[in-house]
């Protein structure tokens, strides 16, 4: 099988499976989410992921139907259904099922999962980004299926030959559609913080801690778009990207004045998930280009 | 049949109904709905509906996969194969269908049907409201199904005994979670003005349409938080409620000063509504108690 997905307890191809027409995620996007890559028959960083999972469900008050090794043990028994090879695994709960009514239901939450194949994006190509007006709500730190604005920001981002788009609130900058984003400037590695404002991205935190490894100072402090645009290096990370750094934002050139620093951290958050997978991505390895957008 | 799914041309009993786990409603919320009374087979103000739907859509860059006669005439043709009696007709269209990617997809648009019985409330009768800060996103004029922040707010409501929350962004009041909010003061009838921050209720539309023609002042423009607790009526509409007064807010008496204009504006609402249906709510007929939250 080249997808799985999972609802409850039954599995089956993917684009095959049926859910509950009834089911809040259907029609208030109510529910909460995570995903992570792997590789190799491991899915990387599963632990962080779970707890983050856990996390949101709380603040959404979503009580997961499974514990969390459980959890675990069935994500990675619905890997094991799948062709080897590299995957995005993403699950979500969703707060129950019945006929459309705001107040919470008496019903148990839904689990779902959803196994696609996804290639790891070489980490030392260059991306290009574009700029847009932060509107989401304020509970960005919540992975919630209430993701309009991002599905919207992404589309805007590839019409315009570009992978990704950073959202600001007037001058400040949050994070972008799918990732996180960071500058380097004069051997500091500079974050917003993790508040509301923005998701507390597991590509992040490794990102953060790589540096410390490498003894790079962090600063996590909003940063302004001008800062953006001056900064020595741009990175944007997401569980699916690690860490790719951005050569253009909004057409203008941006980055490229701390090469080797870049290198230093990109070198070490690849060197942690081959440690931990057992294996390079297939890029590394066969030199394969992405699939993703 | 009491209640009815209906899904890209299928349907049934609602409760019954599945879709594929591949619709972008399910895990992006990607998608805009509308939803109507309908009592003695007749959908009430149908048409705004069907036009506030397709506006929706087109804002969110959605096609509908049917020309709006025809969508009428397929939410009609549902409606007739429930039982008679009271019942509230909704309906969405998602982006389509894929594996999960950020992008729009290259399929068509779904739509999806859902009849449910629903009793209309008593517009003499009195809520309760209680306030929460509004910390959703700003696209709050377009119907989307990006609705946790609501979701929550009806809950918190729920929870403390009363029927609706009252959104305010600082001391700026918004609308509330599932209604407009309005109040009266010295004889007129205020309103937020319907930008990007409310939805433009098409009960809110027939109130004020229903003052109009009562020569009660309108002023569509922002109040605050302290207008709100000292108005002379304190009102809430939606389709499904037309326009109720509330007698307190956080627990603290409002409104009641002006009952005689109160009713004046009630009475017409239920007017155009009896007019428009042929037949009065069942709470009048019969007395029924609301079965709503």
């Amino acid at each position: 099988m080249d997808a799985l997905g999972y609802y409850n307890g039954k599995w089956g191809p993917l684009d095959e499976m049926t859910v509950p027409m009834n089911d809040r995620g259907c029609y208030f996007g109510d529910g909460v989410y995570d995903a992570a890559c792997a590789a190799n028959g491991t899915i990387f960083a599963l632990d962080e992921h779970i707890e983050r999972f856990f996390n949101s469900a709380k603040l959404m008050e979503i009580k997961i139907s499974l514990a969390k090794e459980e959890l675990k043990k069935t994500l990675n028994e619905m890997l094991s259904k799948v062709d080897r090879g590299e995957y995005l695994v993403y699950w979500q709960a969703t707060r129950g099922t019945g006929r459309r009514n705001h107040v919470f239901p008496a019903s148990a939450s839904n689990l779902w999962i959803m196994i696609k194949p996804y290639q790891i994006d070489d980490l030392y190509k260059k991306i290009k980004l574009i700029t847009m007006e932060d509107t989401r709500f304020l509970l960005c730190n919540i992975k919630t299926l209430n993701l309009i604005p991002n599905v919207i920001a992404s589309q805007r981002a590839l019409e315009a030959g570009c992978q990704e788009t950073v959202f600001h609130r007037g001058e400040t900058v949050t994070e972008c559609a799918h990732s996180n984003v960071h500058i380097v400037k004069n051997g500091r590695f500079i974050t917003h913080p993790a508040d509301n404002l923005i998701l507390r991205g597991i590509a992040r935190g490794h990102l953060l801690r790589a540096c410390v490894r490498l003894n790079i100072p962090v600063d996590e402090r909003e940063f302004t778009l001008s800062e953006l645009f001056d900064a020595d290096e741009v990175l944007v990370s997401s569980s699916g990207t690690l860490g790719l750094s951005a050569d253009t934002i909004d057409g203008k050139s941006v980055g490229g004045k701390a090469p080797e620093l870049l290198k230093k951290i990109q070198d070490e958050v690849l060197r942690e998930f081959t440690e931990a997978t057992g294996c390079a991505p297939a890029w590394v390895e066969q030199g394969i280009e992405s699939i993703n957008c």
